[in-house]
């Protein structure tokens, strides 16, 4: 234990010793610098110290330790990888936080069901890895997947580029084992489509750590597609652009990945990985379809076909699976290519219905030249999931809270057209204003009855995803003084 | 009003009284006579006579007569079309029974969304005809679709025999409006893939009319497929079949359908609709794949080499529309084609991992053989989803009895070998308490916080789809007594 351990106070090391009865030393981090890393996910701007980091091993740990704070009633934040966006592993102050990275073992792939069985510390790309012997692979690919666990995809019910034909994690994942707020261990779901019952697999999927936490999960797993392509297609704007993918959509096509990049994004991702794409051009469409050969180039040939018709500027097929990555790699670069030219960023997640995207793109634009902040735009086009990426400098005084201010008024206007203020992120502690945007007393009354149903004494994840009451209050009595702080 | 109702006593008219403030006199059924077609749905063993039967028009109408109801906490049973197998929609005798038949608009069919927004009394099949100009179709297809209304679907999450590619109803259903148990009116889920805030669209999705009602739905719409063939392979044993099942699945095709019956189901659906089935056979496959035209003959080509490799007697492949259709009429005409020969039959519903299918059947015969009653089996059998049907005389005393009886140890045999006692008729009275074969104290008690938390004062559809505590010790004793009463 090193020195900062001694500024701990007595009661940190009383309720550490509580946990020495469950666990190895090794397994409870106390000091300050071994919980550092843990202080935060990838949303920096929001850190907390918490009093204990627990390490559990096993699923009956986990239930030890949930029984203990349940008795203690002190505040329980599970974390996986720590790729979140939105906070949602942000720990508690005044709780300890319970790290399921070493429940990271693939119990069972089982071919014949197409089924895995993992601990929620799997890597969501090892789950592939392991599928891949058999033809089959798991679904969905958030960005960050060679980094993210299956748990925290759970968690945040994560999509990725191929979500549009294949589904969010919600719809990838058959069952799960649960530990209760109050240490029960629990099925949800279970191996087949349907269970009976009311379906808590998927209520606890999306519920960002608040219901319970996840210590056993059944994924679904595909046979891997013989044949894809990707068409890559340049336009000289994003309402062109816009107009092409619903196109796509209208023409009866369900491609395995439709994405969208603004003239910006497509600069800043060249720069970094020299995907090819053409730098003049203000959008950028990339088209994948997967599937049988013959499909495949019929398809690819009547989206090329549906894209000069609405104005491309140019138009590539990608011509193996070499090339087809090479056209990925600067869209799933989009993030850290906006990382080299900006000292900060912040990415936004809403929703939109598809035909509404070059307004909606028009209308970032203004607001972008209204705070004088840039705007990079990447975009789930397919489904409507926009991620414009503000960028700022945070040494700049007002400029983090100008690039907060402008990403809400980002996720009003998502809402205000229809769409959502949250796409594959979550809510975490970063969008719990702007849930009263989305939702009414009512809507929001059902969210808390079930948390109270679930979690009775509310230690999981305090002060997350769903605003309580006191937080609901608190931001409507800022929004009638006129202010947007936050 | 008839002479019957001249019988309802005092507390009855003053009820009908208190619904005339809300509704029409047309829109409230008072005499014995014309309640008589609610007093069951499609399982006809269990009857109810509910005080009175509403017929609301709006979303307004449903939540007045739920707001009275709650206020004067008196039991609220939504009905759809009737169609449910497992008497979900059974009224309860002190209280009424709100038919939703009236909510039967289709408000909005949008090709670009490739979403409709339709009422709760809309018929399954009615949507895809809607959609038909678009070139788009409603996928989860219940045999009953031509009669079964989506809100009924909604409640019972139905599936149908391409739920294998296209899931059940929570993976086509996007939103919802819903009246909640203490009359709100509020938004679940949306029209894209995910939002906010807990999974309240799943959680609603297969509750059985415990956690509220329906007022409007947000449907997905798919293009319909380009070509579609069916492979039709007889069999001499189920277990060769069972293993073909298992093949195809390995061989990484996603049939649109794969559909088993057995030896005596062909005979029955033979006799009824001449579908072509081959009359020998012991079992019988019906295996669909669409998509492009290429695709499908290539995999109709691998399907059929499969079925002969493990032991087809007899392969034909579906020349157009019209023969697949026949092929397809005489797995639909299992029910009634079973009703032709046998007095009564009761429709099992459970689901078991595919592989086990054979292991099932041969047991499930052994019951047969040893309650001395015919059983026909057909068989969602890509998704392992089995639909025994037990032949029976309710003439002959104890024979109803017996077949609850044989039911049940199907039921529990399901559990046993890993699967569900629903793959999507619901639990409604019927599977009650086979509720404590697949859930522990901890899953039920999960369910029934949650049932307080949105319907605290219980009036919603009370004593279906899940055990209450006192039903739970009502069946345990039974059990310890070494009973199996229903």
């Amino acid at each position: 234990m090193n020195a900062s351990a001694k500024t701990d106070d007595g009661g940190k090391l009383a309720l550490a010793a509580r946990f020495r009865e469950l666990l190895r030393a090794d397994q409870i981090i106390v000091d300050a610098e071994s919980k550092r890393p843990y202080e935060c996910d990838a949303l920096p701007v929001y850190k907390a110290m918490p009093l204990l980091v627990l390490v559990p091993e096993t699923t009956r740990q986990v239930q030890a330790i949930v029984r203990l704070c349940y008795e203690l009633k002190v505040p329980v934040v599970a974390r996986g990888a720590g790729t979140g966006l939105s906070a949602g592993a942000l720990p508690d102050s005044n709780g300890v936080l319970v790290s399921l990275a070493r429940l990271s073992r693939i119990i069972e792939v089982d071919p014949d069901a197409r089924i895995a069985r993992v601990q929620p510390g799997v890597r969501n790309l090892a789950i592939s890895e392991a599928a891949e012997e058999f033809g089959l692979y798991y679904a969905p690919d958030p960005s960050s997947q060679i980094a993210c666990s299956i748990g925290g995809n759970i968690a945040e019910n994560s999509g990725g580029v191929h979500c549009l034909k294949y589904g969010l994690t919600v719809h990838n994942v058959l069952g799960m084992e649960i530990v209760t707020a109050e240490g029960e261990i629990l099925q949800v779901g279970g191996r087949g489509l349907d269970t009976a019952g009311y379906d808590l697999n998927a209520l606890f999927i999306g519920s960002e750590g608040l219901l319970g936490i996840v210590t056993e999960v059944w994924v679904k797993l595909l046979p891997k597609p013989e044949h894809a392509r990707v068409v890559m297609a340049g336009f000289d704007s994003v309402l062109n652009a816009g107009d092409a993918v619903s196109a796509v959509i209208a023409a009866g096509i369900i491609p395995a990945g439709l994405e969208m990049m603004d003239g910006f994004a497509i600069q800043a991702a060249e720069d970094f990985v020299n995907a090819g794409y053409p730098r003049d051009a203000r959008a950028l469409l990339l088209c994948e379809v997967d599937g049988n050969e013959d499909e495949v180039l019929e398809h690819v040939e009547r989206i090329e076909s549906l894209f000069r018709e609405f104005g491309a500027t140019s138009c590539r097929v990608s011509r193996d699976d070499a090339e087809r990555a090479l056209f990925w790699k600067g869209r799933k670069a989009a993030f850290p290519a906006a990382g080299r030219i900006s000292p900060d960023y912040y990415c936004m997640d809403g929703t939109i219905p598809r035909r509404k995207i070059g307004a909606v793109l028009e209308a970032i634009q203004q607001l972008s030249e209204q705070y004088g902040l840039r705007i990079s735009n990447v975009f789930h086009a397919g489904d409507g999931n926009l991620h414009p990426l503000i960028l700022f400098d945070a040494s700049v005084p007002g400029e983090l809270h100008a690039a907060e201010e402008l990403g809400g008024k980002i996720l009003e206007l998502c809402v205000q057209v229809g769409g959502s203020i949250t796409g594959e992120h979550g809510v975490g502690v970063e969008k719990l204003r702007y849930m009263l945007a989305q939702f009414n007393d009512a809507e929001l009354a059902q969210f808390h009855a079930i948390k109270d149903a679930l979690d009775p004494a509310g230690i999981l994840n305090p002060g997350k995803g769903i605003p309580t009451l006191r937080q609901c209050q608190e931001y409507r009595s800022i929004d009638a003084s006129g202010g947007a702080k936050r």
